[in-house]
């Protein structure tokens, strides 16, 4: 199954919404298919322009991987130059910090990745993860 | 003026709802601020993967040039290798045909650019300037 | 429904078996997913050792533009700009000739490209869309 | 003697056939010939969409610096500016990690290299090892 436009949405609405309630700093949310293509995303008001690149840095890295943003955190600190070699690879596109989560359907597959940032790494992962819950999907981050 | 996500989510949600009252095909809407930089993007259900970068290059151009995409096509058909030359500035990611338009207030500044992809160029832009005129502003195409 | 490994190796083992039958050059067989990623490539001993590249230009401007290989070429002799642009785009990995062929599924959907070279490319076509026919899927040339 | 068609077929085969055999996650596995050049490839169902360009790497890397993956390692540890210097000459395309494993043959010249990646790096190695062993070749890892 392909992750849907209306599915993309909710999580964005959602995620930022958590972000509102917990009082973090503007949010970017990006909404990636299990290709790693753009579906949606939304950059609030007062966040740094170059947020889009950033959101989806911590997304597609997720999805080109298949390992979420702390998974790749850890490979990160273990062994950088693996990272280093990932990010050759795939146009020093990937951002290897939590707020890249994996998006998982009830048969447990990977039908796309969420990313977000703004506020501290470990922040953007909870406003995701509240997002992709509440579309009823399951976050792996 | 900055161009608000409230304003950008108008301008999509108007823009595909045009789509599918013309019965376009699944279309591709990028919103960005008056900086190149992505505000708010959402792709169809059915749309080609690609379609983030198309309606982005379509997007980018007219803000990089302050140029909408009808002038950009015509630069490009009277002078080929001007349009090369901007492609080789901005790392070959302008795309200069009809569904980039630019957005003004009433001021008549340029706060943003829209980039519409999907069906053909022409029927892109009007989908385009529906969403730019729903939110209260002004497309040039 | 994602392109499985077994339909992928049908496709090639087809496509290559149709270039024996009709005498054509070494033929290259690439298979990518609906998100543009290699699922399985195959190249004749004989065929030049660029056909990788090639192979894969042919699928991966039909995946991510939706368009196969005959249209991309209809579009770059029509408008070479365009085409020129969409090369910006996606990094020069965009090959506009038949060769480029859609995978469709009994739904319609697009579940992947094939992309074949070696020979002329309306040959090239040919090879493909046999073996996309042996694998129970329909080739959009 | 360059690498055939045919043994490239039983590497892959083989690899993969280890790869179930001990229970490994989902492998990718290419074969290059002696120039680096892509011969043959498969991604098994469930991996990740970005397994190709990883499994590229690190045959990529074995081929063009004659060193395969775990001595590649061993440099990124002990000289890590070395191999980022290596990956910029090679346009980022080296993976220092075991999974890179160089083909000889009977009079010990290096024909080919193949790239494993899906499991760990080790079992990686092992799975590459199995596939050349069975084509009659020699894996140095």
């Amino acid at each position: 199954m392909a992750i849907s436009l209306t599915e993309a949405r909710t999580i964005i609405a959602k995620a930022l919404e958590k972000g509102r309630e917990l009082d973090l700093k503007p949010l970017s949310v990006v909404v990636l298919d299990s290709g790693g293509h753009v579906k949606a995303f939304e950059r609030e008001d007062g966040a740094s322009p170059g947020r889009f690149a950033i959101a989806h840095g911590k997304a597609y890295g997720s999805i080109m991987l298949g390992l979420a943003g702390t998974a790749q955190m850890q490979r990160a600190e273990s062994q950088t130059y693996f990272m280093d070699a990932m990010n050759g690879l795939f146009g020093g596109r990937v951002v290897p910090v939590p707020g890249g989560v994996l998006v998982r359907n009830d048969a447990d597959e990977v039908i796309g990745a969420v990313g977000v940032t703004g506020d501290s790494s470990d922040n953007d992962a909870i406003a995701a993860v509240a997002g992709i819950a509440a579309a009823g999907l399951t976050g792996e981050i």
